[in-house]
């Protein structure tokens, strides 16, 4: 069925990254790598040159590696002709402009770069639209409502993201407070990067996969509802106008949405791939989130239903926060706290250019840098930043 | 949005029938009732005719109303050109013709009878084939299946029925051997017709939606599996070749199924049907069934896989034996003793015409008439049936 797929890695030494090769590993038959593009870990990448030999490449360092391929921007790697599908795995605003140069081209992007929908849904969504370009998701829980609504012609009434609650979501406020950095990185069900992991405990990666579906899905925030599953085999549902829903299980490997974004709308065996074994599966449960518990959850609701410059300054002010956690300066009940006061200041633009969202994450950064949580300090003139175009 | 579908009940004085016409109650504009068919309960079918009026009519008995509608046979309300829809919600071989009828006008089945695809799996599969006529499940079960592979463009891996497992899972054989019909017409979920709630007990009504599902899904014995889930909210699910499943979930109504397969492919809101509340769903649990505890089901697998007449006499012998159970006449373990009795007698017919079928089902019943359980009673000449065409 088909010819080969040529896909464009961007991030291919982080941990989608390298899940994706696995992918590729398994399905040589279907899949082709074109580019690979990293910074972080240049023997990494190296390796990666040496094993896939990709036709294109980009990297701010020279990988040593001998090799034909052409070192070209992420842009052009995402816009090329030789590329059938653009796989966004890096982290923060780095994807912002590598996924609008592959929609722009009409290329179909798998996203697993949280940010990109969070800071710019509305310009990513129109550019989409525009050029009738596909945005199929990575995250475990955007993927498995992609696959329920799978061939649904009718409108569904809700979508429910699961959410495992992360290490802590029995906690009093006061064992909050406590949570150092190790505790919060040993998180129960998912092995991912650090940022991720904090996120999931504060349950603001859940927000910011709330503001996700709004937009992938151009779904409103009230019809999008959050379950607690600590299992995780349930990796959301979607309910339709007749009261009847649908749900996506499996066991919690990355590897089966990524590999379902490159084979959609087909499915391609791979035996690799787990599967659920029913004996192994006690029992599944559910529960509505409690939004009081989770500050950072509210936080990202509401800078998503603001739209504008919000969310960017949501995620900046986050990013700096867990920075600051995890160097064991500030404490784990700070980071909405910093979130908060952040937000607070701000003064939204709605419908940004690109250029104002970046400097709404710039102001951002800046701003919750400034804040000394516990002491409601008061904004100077100068932090502001934002007035309407 | 089309114009209103014109449906046909056969069987509307039935569990089915009822749920039926109050899905149509519900749904006024988007649904006609064009014909009703009914036997057993002649005032409710009086009662029905007054309210919806329908333009033919079908009843062994004259109901006793003021009516301008047409008798007619149910195969030739089946197959008429007014109607385009056909509910066969029918019990036992009743449904047989009038599907069949309905299939060769090219309509759509909406299928509830379990024991037209049971019996005569083959030939419905053909016809259906033939003249490009669509057959929809309503049962439960099916219709979750049907769900699940909505849009889906690769043949699964696995169809998983669930199963609730009936009131007595966890009984000892001496236990089972004790239960009295009114235990067994109890049923912890589902509140269905008294063959039905006795074959839930057993599992033969498990078995017999293996075959169903074999039939509509064209999907070999050993792909489809039983899972236990006493909750009864994940009505089946499908696994999928990238090791991916999908389920469906609902409150145990069969209002839903009925629903689904009147509007499919699209979904209608129907303020009517329930809604999953998360609040009151605790647990969901799963394991896979244990076939030696109830010999029904293996029977029925056993039947399945042997195709040909089989499966009909397997119906028939189990009709019999519910029917001397329901009356005090046999014990409840008895069930599957009859039933096996009457399988072994038979000499199977393979690619069996209808009336092939008819005669194993009536020599099925005589035999397992005759039957004394308890005894290894060894059958007599005459009784056999059946020489190879």
């Amino acid at each position: 069925m088909g010819a080969v797929k040529r896909i464009a890695i961007l991030g291919s030494t982080g941990s989608i990254g390298q899940q994706t090769l696995d992918v590729v590993r398994s399905l040589p038959d279907e899949l082709e790598v074109a580019a690979l593009t990293g910074n972080q870990n240049l023997r990494l990448l190296e390796r990666q040159i040496q094993e896939f030999q990709p036709k294109m490449l980009c990297s701010s360092v020279k990988p040593d590696v001998s090799h034909g391929g052409q070192f070209l921007s992420a842009e052009d790697i995402a816009s090329h002709p030789e590329v059938d599908l653009v796989i966004i795995a890096t982290v923060g605003k780095a994807g912002l402009n590598p996924t609008l140069a592959a929609l722009r081209a009409g290329k179909t992007v798998a996203l697993a770069n949280k940010e990109v929908l969070v800071m710019a849904g509305e310009i990513i969504v129109r550019e989409a639209s525009i050029h009738h370009a596909q945005i199929l998701p990575i995250d475990s829980e955007h993927s498995a409502i992609r696959q329920c609504l799978q061939g649904e012609e009718t409108r569904p009434r809700r979508l429910l993201l699961t959410a495992s609650g992360g290490p802590f979501y029995r906690y009093s406020q006061a064992q909050l407070a406590e949570v150092t950095p190790e505790q919060a990185l040993r998180h129960p069900v998912w092995k991912m990067g650090r940022k991720i992991t904090v996120d999931s405990a504060t349950l603001m990666n859940k927000g910011l996969e709330v503001i996700e579906a709004h937009w992938l899905f151009s779904f409103p925030f009230d019809s999008i509802e959050i379950l607690i599953h600590p299992q995780s085999i349930v990796h959301s549902m979607v309910e339709f106008a007749d009261g009847s829903l649908k749900a996506q299980l499996s066991w919690p490997d990355m590897r089966l949405p990524i590999q379902y974004a490159l084979s959609y709308p087909r499915r391609w065996p791979n035996p690799e791939l787990p599967r659920l074994d029913w004996n192994q599966v006690n029992s599944l449960t559910f529960e509505p989130v409690d939004y009081d518990r989770f500050p950072c959850l509210k936080l990202a609701l509401e800078a998503g239903k603001s739209r504008g410059t919000y969310p960017a300054v949501l995620c900046a002010a986050d990013e700096v926060a867990v920075e600051l956690f995890l160097s064991h300066r500030i404490h784990f009940t700070d980071i909405a706290e910093i979130v908060q006061k952040t937000v607070e200041q701000h003064r939204n633009i709605s419908q940004p250019t690109l250029e104002e969202i970046l400097a709404a994450d710039d102001w951002a950064r800046e701003c919750a840098t400034g804040i000394s949580p516990g002491r409601c300090q008061k904004p100077e003139r100068r932090n502001r930043h934002g007035t309407r175009r």
